[in-house]
C-alpha cells in the first residue's frame, strides 16, 4: 500500500546519491504509530514498510533505527522522517560541531545544522535525535548520516538534498582556495 | 501539454546533478508571457508549468523565481530560461567574481561567466540577471545557482552542462596541482 | 537463469559508481563450483554467467579473475563474490597498507580493511585475496579494486557500497580539514 | 538503423558522466567511410547517424568534430571512435604532457596517455589526434577531451572509462596525501 511512496522517494535518494547499498532508512507517521522501512531492504525497491507503534513492541523485521524515529514522533510534529548517509555530510559531521552552510538554499531552509552523537541503532541517539529536530528539521549524526523531519517524505527528502548540497560547497569551497 | 518538454529536460539535468531535490527551475516564452515550473515541483517529473504574463499579476502557484525569468524576457531575446544549482559553479561563485574557464567548450561558449549577487526571489536579483544575460548566456547567482538563457529549453539546459564542467575543472586542476 | 540477479546487482554497481565500463565481476557458489560473469561482459546487462568447477578446467569465456574467485570459494564459506573498482577504494589503496574506517558504519561492518597486493589475473593476487577474506569480509587489491564475500550478491555488494563510502569519507575529511 | 547502437553507448557514457549536455561524439567504419553523431544530437537519445566520406563533401548535419575521426580512420585500424569530455580526464590533460596511470588497469591497457594540442574542431587537432592513435589506443586533447580507438564502439567507451578512472584516481590519491 505505501511500497510505492517509499519506493519513489528511495529512488531519490539512491540516483542522488545521498544513500547507497541499503543503507538509510524512512518512515512516516500513521494513527497510533509509524510505517517505516523494513531492515536490510533497499530503499529504492517497492517492498511494504512495517508498521511500528509509538509505544510497546516493536516487529523484528522493522529497521533497526525504529527508535530514533519513535522519539522524533514523540518529541515532535513532523509527520515524516527522512534518514541519509550523504558522504559530505557524514564528513563535515566528524570535523565540525554544527554546519553553518554557505549557499543561499542552506542559509534560508536550515542555517545552522546541529550535529550530534551515539551509536547507531541506540537509544542514546535516539534520544539526541528526538530533542535535536524540536528546534531544527535537520539534525547531522557524527560520523552516521542525517535525519530530516517533514510534514511529508517529500519534504524530509529535499532536506536531506539540501543538507548535502550545503556540506558539497563547503568542502568545494576549500578545494578552490587550496591554491 | 509542456510538461513532457519539461521532464525530458528535467531529467538530465537532474542525472547530471544540476539540480537535486526540487530546487532550479526553467521556463520558456510564448505569447504575452511565459510557461514556468510550478511552485515546489520537482524538475524530472511530468507535471503542467504555469503561466506567468509578462506584466501583472503572477499565478500563486508559479515558481518563487518568476521575478528572474520575467526581467530576463523583459531584457532578452533569449526563448527559454534555465535555472540550475550545481555544486562546483555555486561554489565557484562564493570565491571569483567572474568565472573563466580553462576548458576548450567553456573558452569557446562563454569565455567570462560572471557572478552577481541578491537574495532568492528578489527584486534585485532579477534586475541583477536580467541586466547580466544582455550580453552574456549564462551567469551564477553567488552562492545560490546557475541562470542560462537560449532559443530553446534544450540550449540553455546544455549552457548550464557547460558551466558546472567548466567549474569543475577549475576546481579539480588545483587538487592536481596542490602537490 | 541467472542473468537477471546479475544484472540487478551490476545495475546497483553501476549507477552507484562502483564499477565502471565493463570491469569487476561477480559471482556465486553452485553445487561443485560457481557461476561468474563472463569475460568483457558489462555487469549491468543481462547476460547469462558461466560456470567454474572449483577445481579443474575452466571455461574460455569465463572472467579473467575466476582464480580470485576460486580461492575464495576454497578458503571460506561465503556463497558470493563481488569485485569492483570504486575510485575512493582503489586510491586509499595506494597510499595505505590497512584502512581503517571513520564513518560509523564502516566502524560497525569492517572496522580495519586490508589491502593485499598481486597483478591482476595471477594466481598471487588469488592467494592474497583468498587468504584475507578468511579473516575479513572485505579486501581492497592495491591499485585494482574491492573484493567482498558474502552469504549472498546482496551482501557482497552492500559490503562494497559500505568501503567506498568509509574511502570517500577518510578523503573528503582531509578536503575538510585543508584550511 | 544503428541509432540504437549509438544510444546504447550514449546511455553509458552519459550515466558514468563522461559526457554532459550534448558534448561529446562518436562513430564507426563502415564501407567508404563512417557513421557519425549529428551535430547538436545528445548522444543518449537515438538518433540516425550521419555517413561521412573518408575523403570528399561532408554533409552539413554531420558533428563538427567529424575532421578528427576521419584522420583516425584514415592513419589506424580502428572500427570506431568515441571522443568523451570527462571532467578529470579534461583537467589532467590542462596540468600533464602525458598521463601516467597508477591503477593496474590503466597501467595494462594503456601505461602513458599521451596529451596532444589543438583547437576543437580544426584540421591540427584532426592531424595531432589521428598521428597520436598510430601508436595508442587513447588519447587526451588539452582542455577538450578524450579520444578512444577500438575495434567496436565498446571498446573505445571502454577505454574512455579507463581513461577517467586512471585520472580520477591520480587527483584523489594527491588528495589523500594532502595530510
Amino acid at each position: 500500500m505505501h511500497a510505492g511512496e517509499f519506493e519513489r522517494i528511495g529512488k531519490r535518494l539512491f540516483l542522488e546519491h545521498l544513500v547507497g547499498g541499503n543503507f538509510g532508512n524512512m518512515s512516516f507517521r500513521e494513527g497510533s504509530g509509524f510505517f517505516i522501512k523494513r531492515t536490510g531492504a533497499y530503499l529504492d525497491v517497492a517492498e511494504e514498510p512495517v508498521f511500528v507503534p509509538l509505544t510497546g513492541d516493536v516487529p523484528g523485521h522493522a529497521s533497526s533505527e525504529y527508535r530514533v524515529h519513535r522519539e522524533v514522533y514523540k518529541n515532535t510534529g513532523y509527520r515524516a522522517v527522512v534518514h541519509g548517509h550523504p558522504p559530505f555530510s557524514v564528513t563535515a559531521s566528524l570535523v565540525m560541531d554544527a554546519i553553518v552552510p554557505e549557499d543561499s538554499e542552506g542559509k534560508m531552509f536550515c542555517p545552522v545544522i546541529p550535529v550530534v552523537t551515539g551509536p547507531p541503532g541506540s537509544q542514546e541517539i535516539a534520544d539526541n535525535v528526538g530533542q535535536s529536530l524540536r528546534s531544527s528539521r535537520l539534525v547531522v549524526v557524527r560520523g552516521h548520516g542525517t535525519f530530516a523531519g517533514g510534514a511529508t517524505l517529500d519534504e524530509a527528502y529535499v532536506l536531506t538534498s539540501l543538507c548535502e548540497h550545503a556540506c558539497r560547497v563547503i568542502a568545494l569551497k576549500r578545494s578552490f582556495l587550496t591554491i
